[in-house]
């Protein structure tokens, strides 16, 4: 039998994402020898520890110690201060890796921080749901789902390859980025879709009381599916927006050109316009259904 | 063993809608004896006849004068059109309703051709999916799901009581409602998120080549979902926001208004009001949920 990829793997924050990565590392064999949890709240660490899903935790930042790979998985405005306090406890030749939606403010919060001989390589599974908590995730939740590196230049070969063994272990696909141009590419891919249902379901939420619970009772396709993505965490879509700023806004403004040649197309009745869209944008389904990720 | 409510059903455009409400007829007893479809594709026409959906079919609008219970289902531009051909063919008592996604505008195409003694009960199953033609029915679709009817004053109560009676047959809940606060409640909780999910597709489609193709590979959680609604229908969506100009165009006058003062939160960093929004939409969620409607 080989060892596997890691002794013990320190978990920062043990919501949805962490308690995944925990999860795969006690059903899928060769990833690690065990979990420690480290998460601000004494709750959550008894709760993962009930759950069985670390074998120690608690709320020290001086556990990250013992271990040779430590996930930082909190929402990410909370890793500048995450950075200071437990930069020092990192041993020579660990491995430091995140899991934050934005990679551009997280190199920026937690660089400095990273001693010399630590392996620093940032990294953002794009799977998820819209639970948060230890008790939400499941190992499945990285199968077939990709999760893009994005070492800085100069990152230590063999390092990246055994954390990308690591993630092929929990089933994820792994690309390597520049973290400029992950921000630009889950700006428009995630965090648009995700501000246009909060600001969808917020207009709703404005209506006159009585128009308001018509349209929670008759909520269909559409408004529905959009409520499910506006439950998402407020901490962590409060962070994304806040540190992946000018991507964000680049994007609402070539969004809001667009809508705005479609409100003209529907005032002025041009339906040649509106269906010629609605065709190409039909095109986009096929294209990810035939790259599987739909 | 009682008589079916209805004896002939005629199907006026036998896509995802119309075949759904022929295979329930095939499925539950008591609502119907038989189903005749008609539609302008004689290709349609084969295969449903293929598929045992109905027992006649032919592209003949005379074939409605055998039926006791009329329902058109194409998109709702074809109506005006359709009012005119079928209208003569209606035999006295006869029940004429349609599924179509706006209320207003098919009162003012269809009620012009309504002979007398025929009564005319505009219905909306609140049911769906992205996908079209007889192939993509099913009898579960409007299971748990509401029908809204919207009769106008005067009709006779016994009809819309028995036309209910098919529904609930079918598996709605029934809900009777005034047509404009039909058209505006629909507005905000399926016509804008469709129009939002169309442009956020095709302002990824504007992108430049090489970010396109990411944009498709990394599609994550939030865009997928777009994606899907972005793939339905192109002529019956173009119909629905023609038709429901006036009511679509002030919920994005609002939606913009709202996203705009995200897009200022953005830029300003001010986390505390986007905190408060993502908090506030969360209960909604939950609402729709309690509603069972998620
Ligand atoms: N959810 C997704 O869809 C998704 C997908 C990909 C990546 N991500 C990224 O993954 C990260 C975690 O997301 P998640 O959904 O797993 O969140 P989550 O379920 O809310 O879990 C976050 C955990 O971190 C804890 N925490 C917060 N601040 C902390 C601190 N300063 N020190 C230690 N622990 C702290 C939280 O404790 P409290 O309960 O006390 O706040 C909570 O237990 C975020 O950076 C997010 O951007 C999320
Ligand atoms: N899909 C939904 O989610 C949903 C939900 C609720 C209500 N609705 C409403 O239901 C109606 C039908 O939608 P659907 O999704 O069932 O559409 P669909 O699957 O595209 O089927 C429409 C059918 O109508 C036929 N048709 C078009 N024009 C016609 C005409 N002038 N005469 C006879 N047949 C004609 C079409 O034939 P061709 O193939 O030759 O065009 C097609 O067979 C629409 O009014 C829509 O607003 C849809």
């Amino acid at each position: 039998m080989t060892a596997p990829l890691f002794n013990k793997v320190a978990i920062v924050g043990f919501g949805l994402i962490g308690s995944s990565i925990a999860r795969c590392v006690a059903e899928y064999p060769g990833l690690a020898n065990g979990v420690i949890c480290v998460d601000r709240s004494q709750a959550v660490c008894d709760r993962v520890l009930a759950l069985g899903l670390a074998q120690q935790a608690g709320t020290d930042p001086a556990l990250v110690s013992q271990c040779d790979l430590v996930v930082l998985a909190t929402p990410i405005g909370a890793f500048a201060d995450l950075g200071a306090v437990i930069g020092p406890h990192l041993r020579e030749g660990t491995i430091l890796t995140d899991v934050g939606s934005v990679k551009q403010s997280v190199i920026r919060d937690i660089a400095p921080h990273v001693p010399d001989g630590v392996h620093f390589i940032p990294g953002h599974p794009l799977a998820g749901t819209e639970h948060s908590g230890p008790d939400s995730g499941f190992a499945l939740l990285f199968k077939g789902r990709w999760c893009i590196l994005t070492p800085t230049p100069g990152t230590n070969q063999a390092a990246v390859d055994r954390l990308s063994a690591f993630w092929s272990g929990c089933g994820s696909m792994i690309e390597v980025m520049e973290p400029g141009h992950h921000d630009r590419v889950l700006a428009i891919t995630s965090h648009l879709p995700h501000l246009i249902a909060y600001t969808i379901v917020g207009t709703a939420t404005d209506l006159e009381d009585h128009l308001q619970s018509e349209v929670i009772r008759f909520s269909a396709t559409g408004f529905r599916d959009f409520t499910r993505i506006a439950a998402s965490d407020p901490t962590m879509w409060r962070d994304i927006f806040l540190n992946n700023r000018e991507a964000v806004l680049e994007v609402i403004q070539r969004f809001t050109e667009d809508l705005t040649a479609l409100q003209r197309a529907i005032r002025w009745g041009e339906g040649d316009k509106l269906h010629e869209l609605f065709t190409r944008t039909r095109a986009v389904r096929r294209s990810i259904i035939d790259a599987k990720q739909a």
